[in-house]
This record gives structure tokens, C-alpha cells and sequence, in this order.
């Protein structure tokens, strides 16, 4: 049942494997009567697509989501709302040995433990990242009932490798990420660091490596009240779907890891009154008290670690020998995900976000 | 629902307001037949409680549970398990005026707003932080329950203000950590950190301030297979209670946020044979691939905020005239919560832990 | 976790054995600032109480729960309610030796091989009708949020044993009800069948044996619209909640059962108006078409086996020499459970709708 | 978030409308590693198939399930199994007019309110009976399971209409059944009802009316110990999935609604010992006590009420005008639903008992 998330009314259940017939998602619980743009949702879809961009892999999928219920009429019913997406481009020669050598810090070793040997190796089966389609998908229907409402979702690269962004502080702080990736290509804050982060980019790539980083996200029009002490927290939350992007090794709010070394007198955000409402000065916060949310934007980082699948020789153990062994991943495989992963953290939070409204059915 | 976390068959309800009658908690699903010893719970609980030194609240609780259900003969019988702690040392004068002031990155605005000022705001009320009593009373006793499989749990304070602990990485520190929390009153890898820490933490005190930190924590002993992709990853599982501690603003496992800079070949961890047994040369993953414990010690992270309590002066709102205030906290406050939140990060993690282990009813 | 029941962002939990320190109740999700009266809330649970006359246990208990949480001011405070019933008048020598002989239709045998032999078998332990005193305190809770929203609930001895009452269907039944239960100590419509009832289960007490029934309850006042199709229908949720009453065997909807041999012409409820509304002409779906409410008032029954507790002698197995053996049950038993358990159908029926209002949190 | 159903670490997620693109189902947390013949589940489907004799509506689809994930060489693989159907000889017109005019008993007016009017009304929408074919091909899976460890179940037409077939009460009640369905095309005990049934349902058919009736169900060689007190008994559990049924109306399990009548000592049922195995003399408690299986075969019932589709002239509101109106409904519908919904409370109860097996992932 490790594939169902679900809170506050709203659940999304996700299924199939990177070389299957198709991945799917059923969102179940959505607000009716809500407009969706089939169009729009295609065109989000894009920047997670592979095959772009020599910054991803070469595999090429269409990415068209099909959606079989929950729609009638261009709009949502209220009814589970559940979609497909095909797999098309798929050679399954590429993994066949993984099962009997895993691949280091992928899933081929610990997937085969815990499904006794039976699980669909193929593409790293329902472990891929390629199940990140059916979510942006799901996601993506999401962004656009909160947009409707006055919600808003933007993500940056916040770091690829050592090349840092600066981090979200400016009102049109959303306007340069969407330009910026328009023009550039990437998702940045900051227009001067897209070159750099390229060129890390295609660094691991000569050096058949990869690389990791940091998406940080911002979520702009959530109104205070929102969220519940413990574990409703909008932190709980969020990270517990953030958590399900694959690479996703850490997550925190506001200032995060960063607010350590912080004293209490710098941590803590003042109140103060901004158009006759209540604002705090600074947002080390996140947005987010006692799990609930104040009206500032939310503000979430989560790192990647850099794809485990590189093309330079690694030590692995052959499980039938049980000696240690040289692999060598061919396949083809994303340098770094960051560029494709940006949409799908927004994505995530979206849905989380909505979940937390409290017009789930 | 907020206050109920739910996983693998076994689920916590955590209850109670800081200066009401009582807290508590419910665990449902516990494994029958396992033996709890109420004395070793007892001193673990010391561990949490207030008042033992001037590091922490003069608030002083004896927080002795007493157990209602669930226990029979001293073991578990299946049957919920559920614990109360009586509030006794309140002063709930302290808090009067926070309702209209509400306190800087603490939850008296956003509670106003999210329960329409009906909610207990004495000491906080439910957001208070002495729900980490209960909840370390549950994680006690499942504590307990994983120690007689093998499964032993230990944390540090990886980091408070700016001094550091050394990361784990020996076999023994768990036992350097056990001595030196009995010799030097803090759980620390290295000793020589101890008293800088004291220090930074009086320093904190002494200038009305607080101050936040890090608590790293290692779990040995549990096998691989354990887990499950996507959203029920060992990941979301603990992030999403561990997020159930108030001032927990961010979790990483393994080398997380720090591993963002590293390239795929470095942070790999290469499989290796020990003992006929796999293993992972490094463990920059912290035991978990694809959401999967592959037998090597879980380690994970948390970054506690600076406790908001500060009683320096503060600027605030007054939400009746709407107009900007200074404020002064006075009650009996933390400067710093780490000391005792090390044992809560344990206890949280171990009812996660036994959640995934598949022996819940 | 078998005894959390959760729908819609309200949650029960309940814990205790019957002779434990305390049985209790967590209710999670309450809606903030409505007012409790503990007086009403302690007269109803004297519907339940044990004691009350020959036609119960001889048992006797307060049944006085304490609120611990939750409530400030006299009103729910949106945090969880919790509640405990201290279990004060139990002799647990009655209960030895049915470990080893367990009592036919009772949970003697499945309990011990559920919980391989280590569950509290004292008083039934878990599996006590005790456990509805905390159940009928939380439910009493959620009759008075819905009695303040025009929602009342009732219910009548539909059946006992042999003697009949007749079926909800004038609009005063309710009226009749309270009268009757007030002046002839059974909940009837009809005051007539009272004294044959009486008769039935004075019977029944005389000859060492029990008698069963039927509960027929009614809930007006819900509007149109509430509930969901499929697993989130009313039958489902008013069902799981039910079932969770120890001796109920079967839960039916409006004509239920007695409507296997209508034809559609006849069991089809056609639409009518009265007073600008939309209604029904008759009620034989028991106000839920598609799983939703339709406006009318919703009717379901409960069965209620004999209570399987009798003097008279039974024959069991000895389990140790697996031995038919003769086993004759002392202790305190009520001949038939129905008129202290109208009162727990009710407090059941009303978590399950105020669960389904959208309300909670 | 109404159409998944949930326990025990198994989940079942259905999606669809009848005139949609597809109906489909994502089963999550089947055991790994257990062989799915796809043939059998084919012949399976063909029980609930519409349009095979004048006892059904004439719309026929060939509900062939597609599966999409979760099988691999065969097995179940761990990971979610998605199934969908594609909806092919669908006919939208014939449902246009309902919106306004409710028909009786239906659920076009509580969908109405419930989804604010943009619920896909054609042929019921995500409330028509289609949505079975889906739970009957995700049981289809869990029977064959059950099958596997000697766990079979079969339900047979306990009523319908005025005409009974006797209780299940032997050993080879099953061949019987199987026996006579194949020879006999229903689903019966005794044959010589099977030619009663369909004068009944002949006639109803003939005079554009409709039948219902009971369908008994018994599960065999479920081991005791299963279930659990309280919300998670078996009888919670299993009535939770089968009121997932459309048009059932009440379910009992033994004796159930029968036993209202019958005195402790004639319904408790006497243990006894048959090849050195604790067995009962009777069942009247349907193989569970307390929640938990006894080890002797469950058994239960559920009522169906007659579909409410009839084509004779019926009263209904016209919702524009507020005024009565007669309606006929034309479309293609099923005088009796009986004989093909046996299969679907088979599967239902097959994922349930699955669910309760403590093999879900």
C-alpha cells in the first residue's frame, strides 16, 4: 500500500513500472466543478520529459497523459480522477544483469529483498523515476484548481552541484524563474548562474558522472490557518510526498539547516501590520507555525542526491558468487535531474497544498 | 485528526493540553507477548523531563505515565495500549495576554486562527511541547520492544549553535554517547564538545536568548527489505512524525543536505562482502535505497529551530488595535531544547521503525 | 488498530479492559467551539450504566468519565477530546478459568489464538461490552454538536426476542420514545409491547439464559448531499461503526432485509414535493440513494444476538486435553443487552454523521 | 476520496463512469510472488458480463480486463496492479433527462446535490453497477490467492424474490452450486429452485418491473485467529466492501437477522472437538467471535434490493419546475441483478478476508 498518499480527504494512488504497459495515477477526492486545461497540463508535462535536452536522457516519451474519468465536460465531477500514461520507448535488454548485480545506491538490491526476487526489474520498475510522470500529471491538475484560487507554485534550482542560486526573497521572484526558463532554459532566480550550472551539468556528463542539488519551492496565496499541530503539520505533510520523489534525501522549511546556528532573537520572525494585515518581517519560519500555516509564502527546500546511475566503473557484489565485481551502467541516464525535477516538486506540494484546503471530498 | 500518526498497523494518538488535566497517548497495533519493563521506561523518561538542570525550564514534572490499557502480566497483550501523564506544575497566568500578542514564531497567532480563538492557549496548549512527554512514553516502550530484536537506537547533538559534534561513524559510539551523557549530562560522540556546548546554551540563558541545533541519530540492527517504495519509503515514514516534534524544521538522511555538492561517483555507496554478509563501503545514504533499508545503520538528522521562548523584547501585533507592540516573555522557557529532545527523536524514531517491521496488528 | 475507526477527519479510538485501571476514548477532529453540557453527557451514559434494575448485570458503575483534553471553557477546543472511565467494581475471579475452557460464542477462544494466549482475559478483557461506556461518552459528545445543528437521533427495541415493536414511521415517534423509556424504562414506540418485553427478558433471566433483538434507529435532521458512493456511502461508514458494537451480528438500511421480496414498483421510493421540497412518499431506502442522503430521515437496524453469558450448562473443550468438557459461567451477566445498548446505537450513529458533515478537522 | 477501500495494508482503488473512457481498479499491497492466471480471470469476468441471457440487461462489453502493471512473468510482483476496462457499446442518450427529472430510488438527485450538478450523469456516471466489473476483476485476483492457500469461496441465490434456495449447511454445498450454474445458469443450492427463480425474475421482466433478493456467501479454510475486536472484526470489515455493492441494503453474518428470536442457549454454539481440531456443533455466529474467525466457515448475506430501474411510469420531481411528474425510464437495465451479482460479492469478500491475512505489503 506504499504507493497511495493521502490526506485530508484527497488521495493519490500511483502505479506501474518504467517498462510496462503504462503508469498511471488515480487522484481521488478532488473539489468539483473545477475547470481543467488539457492543453496546459501537456504543456507542463514538457519539462519533465525526457529527451529535451542533451541535460537528460535520451529516452524520448510523449508524455500525453490520458485521462479515463473524473472529467466530464472539461471540468472535474468530484469522482476519481484517474490518468495513464503510456510507455513507448522501452529497452529492457539494458538491465537484465542488475538483478544478480545491483547497481550501487539504486533500488535493484533492497527492491529484490523486499519483494523476494519477484519484483519487475526492468527500468528499475515501479521504483524508476519515470513514475514522476503519472505524479506531475496528478500535480499538474492540482496547480491549476489552486491557481483558479489565488495559489500559486514556483521552484528554482537552488544548487546543481556547487553553483548556488540565491535563494527565493523578492516579490517577482516568480516572474525571473519563468523567464529565465523560457530564455535559459532553467529554472533559476539569478540569470548569471544558468551557464555555470549548465556547464556542471555537462561536466558530469563528460565525465560519465552525475550530479545532485537543491530545489528550493515557494508557495505564494496560502492563507493563514491552514495545517494542524503535530502530525497534520504543513511540514508532516509536505514532506511525506516530497519524500516520494526518488533522489529526495532531505527537506526542510524556511531558513531549514540553515537556522542552526541562528539565535532564538535572530530566528524568530517579528509581527508586523502591512496593509492592515498581519505580516512577519522576516519568513525564517517557511511560512509555517506549529505546523499551521501564517499567511507568509511557504517556502521548502529538498535536496537530490546526484543519480546513482553513472557510466564510470563502480564495485558491486555478485550475488550468486558473493564475490565483489566491477559494473558498468550502460543505459541511458539523466546527469542530473534537477531541470526535469523542478515541475515535479511543484507538483508534489500542489497537491499536498490542496489536500490541506479542506474541500477535498 | 492531527494528532494521530498511523503506519504498518500500528498507530499513535497523542492527546492533551499543556495545563489541562492530563496528556497522554493511545498506541494501537502493538505486537502481543513483549515484555515492558515500567522502571527502564521510567528513568528513559528522566531523560525529557524539566527542571533536572539549569539548562532546561524550572518547570519541574515528575512525568511518571501510568499505564490504563494494554499492559498484562508486564507484556504487551495486543490490545491498545494507552498512557496518561498528569499535568501538576501549571501557571497558567504566564500566558494570558498571548491570545491578543501573540508571541513571535510561536502558534498563538496561527492556533487562533486555525481552531477561531477557541482553542486552550495556556502554555501553549496542545501545541506545547509537553506532548513530547507522551510521545516519548509510546517510544519508550517500543524502544523496548526493538531492543529485545536487536534494533537499538541512539541520537547526539550533532550540532548546537555553532559547535559540532562529530558525525557517527564508529562502531562504539553509541557507547561514547551513552557515557558521556552520564558523565557530562549531554549525548555526544566527541566529549571535548560537551562543555562548549554547556557554554554556548548558559550564553543563550544569560542573554534572555535561545538557541537552536541539530540531533543526529543512527539506528543499528534493523535488517534490509524493510520499507517500501514511493510513499512508504523509510524516508516519509520518519519525516512524517519526526515533523511531529515542535521546532523540527528540517530532516536529511545520510550525508543529505550536504551530499548536494557531491558527484554521483562520490556519493555512491559501493556494495561490498563482510562476513559472507552486503554491505556499502560508505553510507551516504543512511541505510535506505529507494525508499528501502539495505541493512546498513539508518542515520538520519533533524534541525531544531531556537525555541521562539526568548525574553528579550519582541515586536509583535496587538490583533485588537492592530497595531505594532513590543512584547516581553516572561514564563519559564528552554534556552535551548536539544538536551532534552534527543531522547524524543529516538522514542519517534522507534515507533516508526516498529511500524514498518510488519509485526503490528 | 483495530480499535481506531476514522472516516472523514474524525477519529475514535478506544482503549481499556474491563478490569484494567480505566476504559476510555480519544476523539480526533472534533469541530472547535461548540458547547459541551457534562450534566446532559453523564445523564445519557446512565442509559448505559450497568445495574440499573433486575434487567441488567448486577454490576455496578459510575460510569463518570473524565474529560482530559479538549474541552476549555465548556467548549471543544478543535485539539482531540479524551476521555477515561475508571473501572472501579470488578472481581476478576469469575474469569480464571475460561482461558482454558473458553465459553462458547464468546471471544475466549478467538482472542487467545489472535493474541497467542497473552491478552488480559479478565472480564472479556478488550472484547468487554465495557467498552462501549467510552464509546457511548464520545458518541454523547457528537449527539450534542448535532443536536445544536438540528440533527436528532433516537432509537427503539425493534425486536426482543419474540415480542415487536412497530417501525419508525410518524413523525413523533421520537416523542414516544423518550415517554415510554421515562415512564416505562424501555425505549418502544408502542408502550404496549413494554411490558411483554420486560416479560421476555424476565424470562429469559429466570431460566439461566439471555434473549436477543433488534434496534431500530432513526437520525433526522440530516440534509441532502452527505456521504459519498461506493466505500464512502453512509450504509458503509453508519456499518464499520456498527459492527464495532460487540454482539451485533447484522445491520440493515430502511426495509433492508424485509425488502428482498418487493418488487422495484413497490420498494422504489417516489419523489414528491412538500412545502417547496423535494421528498420522498415513502421511505424504503431509508433516506441513502447512491450511498448519499437524500434528505429524508435515514432508518437502519441493528441485530443484536443474544448475550452468549448464560448460567445454564454449556458444553466447551478443555483445551489442554482437548476434552469435551461441561462448563457452567457464573459471574454477572445481562439477560439481554438491548435496553442499556439503544443508547450505544445512537452514540455510534453519531460519530459516523458528524463525521460525514464535512465539519471535522 | 470515497472510492478506495483500505485495510490491512491492501488498498483497492476504483475509478470509472459507465459511459466514460474506461472503468479500472488499482489493487496495492498484494503479496508478491503468487501466480495470476489471466485465462481464469477472463472466465471469471464472464459471471458478471452483462448481456448473456434475457435475465440481463442487452448491453453487452466484453470486460476483458487490460492489466497495466503489478504482474510480471505471471506473478504479482509487489508492487500496485492497475486493471482497466475499456467502456465500448455505451449509448449516452438515453440519460439526458435525469438530471431533472431524479428517477425514484436512483442516485441522479443525491449525486446532483452531492457533486453540485457536474457529476457525469450518463448511465449513473461513477454510481452505475459498471464500477463492479472493476472490484469483480481486483477480487478475481485476491480469489485466485485464496485459492492458493486453501482459502475458497462461493455465494449462491439465497432468495429472490419470494423463491429460497435452502441455507448453506454441507460440505459439498459448493460443487453444487458450481454444478448448477454451469447446467443450470444460476448460482443455487437446491436445483429445483434455479426454474422458480427465473419464472420470477421472467416475470418481473415482463412486466417492466424489477426483483431483488439475497445473495449467501461462505468462505472456507480461513484459519481461526483472523480479525480483530472492535473496528477491525471481520464483520467490519467485510460489510465495509460489500455496501460497496450497489443496491445492497443490509448484510448479516451466521444467523444474523434469523437469530433475533432464538434464546441464548439455542444460539451460542457449543464447542466441540472433530479430528482433534476445536470445531463448533453449530454456526450460528458465521465462524466469528469477538471480531476474529473461530476457524469454522464464515458466512454472511447480503440484500439486494430490486434495481430501481423499471420502465413502467413512476412519479418524480421536476427539479426546474418543482412540480410531480411521471417518468418512464427506457435504457437497457437488468429485471434482476442476482444472478450476476454472486461473482461480485465473491470478490468483494475475497479482497476483504486477503486484506485480513497479514500478507498485504
Amino acid at each position: 500500500m506504499s504507493s497511495i498518499w493521502t490526506n485530508g480527504g484527497l488521495s493519490l494512488s500511483l502505479f506501474g513500472e518504467s517498462h510496462g504497459p503504462a503508469v498511471g495515477a488515480v487522484l481521488d477526492g478532488l473539489p468539483p466543478g473545477r475547470e481543467i486545461d488539457l492543453n496546459a497540463l501537456n504543456r507542463l508535462m514538457l519539462r519533465r520529459a525526457p529527451g529535451r535536452s542533451t541535460l537528460s536522457t535520451p529516452r524520448t516519451e510523449a508524455d500525453i497523459p490520458e485521462i479515463l474519468s473524473g472529467l466530464y465536460n472539461g471540468k472535474t465531477t468530484g469522482a476519481p480522477l484517474a490518468l495513464i500514461i503510456r510507455n513507448t520507448d522501452t529497452r529492457s535488454g539494458d538491465y537484465a544483469e542488475f538483478t544478480n548485480k545491483p547497481r550501487p545506491s539504486h533500488a535493484d538490491y533492497t527492491g529484490a529483498i523486499r519483494y523476494r526476487g519477484v519484483n519487475d526489474p526492468r527500468g528499475g520498475g515501479h521504483f524508476s523515476g519515470r513514475l514522476t510522470a503519472p505524479l506531475t500529471a496528478a500535480g499538474g491538475i492540482c496547480l491549476q484548481i489552486l491557481s483558479q484560487q489565488g495559489i500559486e507554485i514556483a521552484s528554482h534550482l537552488y544548487a546543481v552541484g556547487h553553483v548556488t542560486d540565491r535563494p527565493f526573497g523578492k516579490e517577482d521572484d516568480f516572474q525571473a524563474i519563468r523567464h529565465n526558463l523560457e530564455e535559459l532554459g532553467l529554472p533559476v532566480i539569478n540569470p548569471l548562474v544558468a551557464a555555470q550550472m549548465k556547464q556542471e551539468i555537462e561536466g558530469a556528463r563528460r565525465t560519465q558522472d552525475s550530479v545532485g542539488g537543491i530545489i528550493e519551492c515557494r508557495v505564494d496565496g496560502v492563507p493563514a490557518g491552514i495545517g494542524s499541530p503535530i502530525f497534520g503539520g504543513v511540514e508532516n505533510v509536505l514532506s511525506s510526498i516530497l519524500f516520494g520523489i526518488p533522489a529526495v534525501k532531505g527537506v526542510d522549511f524556511g531558513i531549514g539547516f540553515e537556522g542552526a546556528t541562528l539565535y532564538g532573537s535572530q530566528h524568530n520572525d517579528p509581527f508586523t501590520v502591512e496593509n492592515g494585515r498581519v505580516k512577519t518581517k522576516t519568513n525564517h519560519a517557511g511560512g509555517i507555525n506549529g505546523g499551521i500555516t501564517n499567511g507568509m509564502p511557504l517556502v521548502f527546500r529538498a535536496v537530490f542526491r546526484p543519480t546513482p546511475s553513472i557510466s564510470s566503473p563502480q564495485q558491486t557484489v555478485n550475488l550468486t558468487t558473493m564475490q565483489e565485481e566491477m559494473l558498468e551502467i550502460k543505459g541511458r541516464h539523466d546527469p542530473c535531474i534537477l531541470p526535469r525535477a523542478s515541475v515535479v516538486v511543484e507538483a508534489a506540494a500542489a497537491i499536498a497544498i490542496l489536500s490541506m484546503l479542506g474541500e477535498a471530498l
